[in-house]
Formats: structure tokens, sequence, C-alpha cells
């Protein structure tokens, strides 16, 4: 086997190796049935452990309370930016967005068919380099929800503490889910896609409150209503089986290495190497994100010239240091170090960093 | 490793085991990139390169038409059971459904909620044993399609041929997807899940005619819009990466069996063995289905009682015969011999019916 590289990939992203090895084992003959699980019926006793087993580990890993509903879904994030206010807005009622960035714009753009949306706070003036301050949003009457993107993969910026405000929240966590505890009864629902840090891409994690689910709309397609989803246990058709199955994968892995409050340890220490290596370089890298809504998953930085950016990644690459490059529509750099990427990883980038800068001076 | 069972699975179902030998094989590390392709990101080379040459296997096994756009989406056929109307019903405009059984009635009951819809044929009258001729599917004034189920998985019916009238075909193929060839002319939009014919669950293919994908809603979601998965080629969000990779290699295993005709060739052989293993029978197999809509990919079958199906169950899954019970709905024997089910798999069923017919006389 080539030896395994660093993958700073914004999502598909790094996995656990030793959850990719089982899956590997596990591949052709699942567990002597003398086929693989993803020839098997969803309805089979194989899959059904694998399901309810990946269920039970979201709710211990994650601590989600009772009062909720795990659901598996397809679609990705994408999917519930259409699929929140399609189910939750009812007549006279408003969602209220905060609009940090490329995805709250991407769920701003998609619940206006769905229902009155307003923003209610808005990053466009500081160029998302911040998340707002809960005296920030201004909640008009007649709001059903707060929607907020708990993490910004692009800007890498990310909420420090929830807002605190009188109507339930409503979080897109794609880009931090798991990496951190949730106030469950702050929030009606959050969601998003499991390619950063649960598993592979094809599948959107919806947690959603039990009520709230039975309240939804009935008037649209069934794949769409969370009541169903949630009554048929996300089984009404034919579930995404294979991400499921590596989800329950990396959940044991998240469990076996402490479960949330772990990743969450791993996480600010892993993510404070890189903020160090940038802040104590004498503004050779310097990193625009305000400190308090800094991200602990995409860490973004600069170098003192796009030159020496090129320089930069391609000297990185040939290091084993892969996909550090900054989202087309920013540029720079961006370091993403979801839960599976080793702090040997991020070690490896900070040295780099050093050396490079010593061999490159501005 | 076990002995290879013979899966009669209704889906998910059997894939060819070179095809799971390679995904084995490539898991961990693929193709010496030291990480494997679920951890890679969807914009990056190698899986740019797996998805491309997916589509133009599409194109190439299927004979599909330039003037089609070929999309992966996610969320099963169900989630077009709400898109296809979704999209395509404009006011004023009526969608006609033939109600072939199970499945076509939830093709109708999402349609409801999109738009005027009606039953152009239905089929409750004979309990689903058969498909309609041309002449008995009424189209009223003002249709813009008229849907169709290929094939239905619980009754074991299918069109030997397709309808011949004044409105464009809209087809759900998830149980006959790819198994016999298409005239294409006929259709504006073929959708079907992947999860028989086509690889693992969690991914649909959808074929539609370019222009009728441009002229879709736009007050809708955008992972909803036919034109925004067509533009982007259903790369506007994270599509459902492995099943894409898995359905690449399905497909050049199609391929290098002859294509669609060689499937078809295979389907019509290993579909009649089992038929004439019902029909020489001398009525102690019968098969309630009638002859001109019998399906080549579901035969279904009883026996002179519900006790002898009992037994004939477990002393076929004894025998490595598996997943042959019917649907939960109908009851009965159904074994499924989709692409991938080798015709000893179907000789060795035909035999245990010969045998059990002798041991267990009515």
């Amino acid at each position: 086997m080539t030896e395994r590289v660093h993958n700073f990939s914004a999502g598909p992203c790094t996995l656990p190796l030793s959850v990719l090895e089982e899956g590997q084992a596990e591949f052709v003959d699942y567990h002597g049935a003398g086929m693989s699980l993803i020839e098997m019926s969803h309805r089979g006793k194989h899959f059904v452990a694998v399901h309810e087993e990946a269920i039970d580990l979201v709710r211990t890993v994650y601590g989600v309370p009772d009062e909720f509903d795990v659901l598996f879904l397809q679609g990705g994030a994408t999917l519930q930016f259409a699929m929140v206010p399609m189910n939750l807005l009812k007549s006279g009622e408003r969602g209220a967005y905060v609009n940090s960035g490329t995805w709250a714009k991407g769920a701003i753009a998609d619940a206006q068919h769905y229902g009155d949306v307003y923003t209610a706070w808005d990053g466009t003036d500081c160029n998302f380099t911040r998340m707002p301050n809960t005296g920030e949003i201004e909640i008009q009457s007649g709001t059903r929800y707060l929607h907020l993107t708990s993490n910004e993969t692009i800007g890498g910026i990310r909420f420090g503490d929830w807002p605190k405000v009188d109507v339930p929240l409503v979080g897109d966590m794609s880009s931090d889910y798991m990496s951190r505890p949730v106030p469950w009864d702050r929030f009606d629902l959050v969601y998003g896609g499991a390619q950063k840090n649960l598993g592979p891409a094809g599948m959107a994690l919806v947690i959603i409150r039990k009520t709230v689910a039975r309240e939804n709309n009935q008037n649209i397609g069934r794949y769409l209503r969370y009541d169903i989803q949630a009554d048929k246990d996300s089984m009404f058709n034919t579930p995404p089986v294979f991400p499921i199955y590596m989800l329950g994968k990396v959940l044991k892995w998240m469990r076996d290495q402490g479960g949330v409050e772990a990743m969450e340890r791993q996480a600010e220490d892993k993510a404070g190497i890189l903020y160090r290596a940038i802040d104590d370089s004498g503004g050779y890298y310097r990193c625009p994100v305000d400190v308090d809504s800094r991200s602990v998953m995409n860490v973004v930085f600069r170098l003192p010239s796009e030159d020496l950016e090129k320089t930069f990644l391609s000297g990185a690459d040939a290091a084993g240091l892969l996909n550090l490059k900054g989202h087309r529509s920013v540029g720079g750099i961006r370091a993403s170090i979801y839960n599976a990427m080793p702090k040997e990883g991020v070690q490896a980038l900070a040295s780099f960093m050093s050396d490079f800068q010593g061999a490159h001076p501005a």
C-alpha cells in the first residue's frame, strides 16, 4: 500500500484508517453471510441491525434526548435547505436566517420558495469574517425559528456561543457535526451532510424534535415529510445503505475516543496548533477571521502574496499535505481538520509552515 | 471466505462478484493516492474522472441520445415521484398515470400535491396481474405526459411493449433499468433507484430530455430542479460518491457482457427457465400473472398451500437460495433475477423446485 497522506480536504474528507480497514475486510462477504452488505435487503436482519445500531450510536455519542428523532435522509444538507421551511413554516409564520456566508445564503435562497423568510443578521458588511452576537440578531414577530449555520466551511468562521433568542433554533451542522455538544433544549432541528465528520457522502443526518416532525406540512411528497420519515424510521424507501453502515463505524470510533466531548477537546487542541503557528509568525501568516469566531474545523489563512501561496500549496503537496487550497471564491489556504484528522497531520502542517516561512521570507 | 450464496433479494440485491472484489481491493488506498476514494473531494481529479466515466458508460451501454442529460440524484425513485410533477406540470397541464400496482400508486399519491393528475388505466380490477394494452389507456386533453412503471417488483408484471400514445412517456424503470433497450424518441424522462440492476442503494439515475430539463419550474428548492442538476452535471452539491463509483464498475461489467442487448437476452433466458419450471409443473407451481405481462426480473409464483410455501422457503434457504419470500403484501414466492444474477443461480432454483415438488406432492 502507498503511504497514507494527510488529507486536508473540506469534504468529502479524511476518515479514520481503522474504519476504512474494517470496511475493506467486510466488503465482499459480510460477517460470513456469503454476500456483501450492499447486496442485502434493507429489511433483512443484517442491515436492520446496522441501521438500529447507527441510530443508537448517534443518540449516545451526541447525547440526543428521547424527545428527538434521528433520521438518515438523502440529498445532503442542500435538500434540507428546502425541506426545513417546506415542513416547518405554516401560513403566517416566518423563518429568520443568519446570513453568515455561502451556505447560509443557499439556505435562504431555497427557503424563499416555501415561506416568508428574512435575514435576522447579515455578515455581508464584514465580509463574513465573524458570526453575530445574540444582541445583533433581530428577531421579528411571528418568527417560527432562527436558522443558523453552525460553522461556515468557506469563511472559516463558527458560532463560538449559540445565540440565546426567544425562538427555537434550526442548525445546519454540516461542517462541525458532532465536534461539540449541542444544547438540545434550544433546538427544534439540526441537520447536516455526513461527508465531513460522519462518513462518506450521500447522506444527511437530521435530528428533529418529535413534536415538530409530527406537526409538519402534509401536502408535499412523502419522501419530503419529516413525519413519514420519522414514523418509518428512515426506511420509508430504500435508505442509503453504505453511508449508514460507514457512519456506524465512524460513530464507534468516536465513542471509543471518548465521544463528542473528546472530539471537542481534540478539535480545540488541533486548531490551537495551527492558530498559534499563524499568530506566532510575526504577520507572515494572517487569519482574516475575528478571534471569537475562528473555526476549529476549517482554519483559513493567507500568506504575504498570492505567489507565495502557490509555492506553499505545491510544496505542501509534495510533502504529503494535500488539499490545502482555499475555496475558489475566497482564495488563500484552508486546512480542514475534521474529527478524523490525526494530531500528527496538524503538527506536520505546522512544521511545514514554519519551515516554509524560513525558506521564503516575505 | 464463506461460499457465495444465490441472493434473490428484490433490492438491494446481488451484484457481480468481480465488481465487489475490485471495490474491495481499492477500498483503503485508491489507485495509489494514499487515501480512499470516499475520502476525496468530489471536485478532485480522481472522483471527477470516475463521475464522467460513469456518465459516459450510461450513455454507451444504454444507448442514450445526446438530446438527454444523465443525472445522478439522491432520494431514490421515491423522491422522483414528487420531482417529476413538481418540475414538469405547468398550470393547465395534466399528468396521466397507469396504476399498475404499489409503486405506481406511490407515484400517483405524490404527484397529486404538485398538479392535476389522473389515472389513465387502473389495474385494481384485475388485481394487478397484467399491464394494459395501448388501446386501454385513456389519455385526456391537456395531458403533459403518461407516467408508467416499467416493471412492478411486487406483482411481477411488466410492460412487454411500450404504450404508443400521443403524449411523451415518463418511466419509472427502477426494477428493470438497463435490462432492455428504450425507445428514447417516445420518452421525456426515465428514472429509477440504482439498487437493483445498477449498483448499491443511495442513488437515483435520471435520464431527462435536455429541453424538458430547461423548461422546469423555477420556484422550488435548487436541489429539486432538473435544470440546475443538469447544468451542474449532478455536482450542484456533494453527489453520492460511493454509489456513482460502484455504478461505473457495474456498467463496465455490463459493457463487457455485451451491453443492454446482452442483458435483455440473458434476462429472457433466465426468466424462461423459471417460467418453464412453473408451467411444466402440472399446476403445482402457479404464476398469477398474464403471460404477456410476465416480468423477466421478478418471477412470482405460488405453491398448492401456504404451508408448502413456508417449507419451500426454509428448504431453499438451507440450499443457499436466499430471499425468495414474496412481498408481505401479496405473499407467495418471488425470485428477483436482476442483471447480476448468474444463470447458475436460476438453474439451481429450477432444480430445487423440481426436487421439492417430488418430495412434497400436493
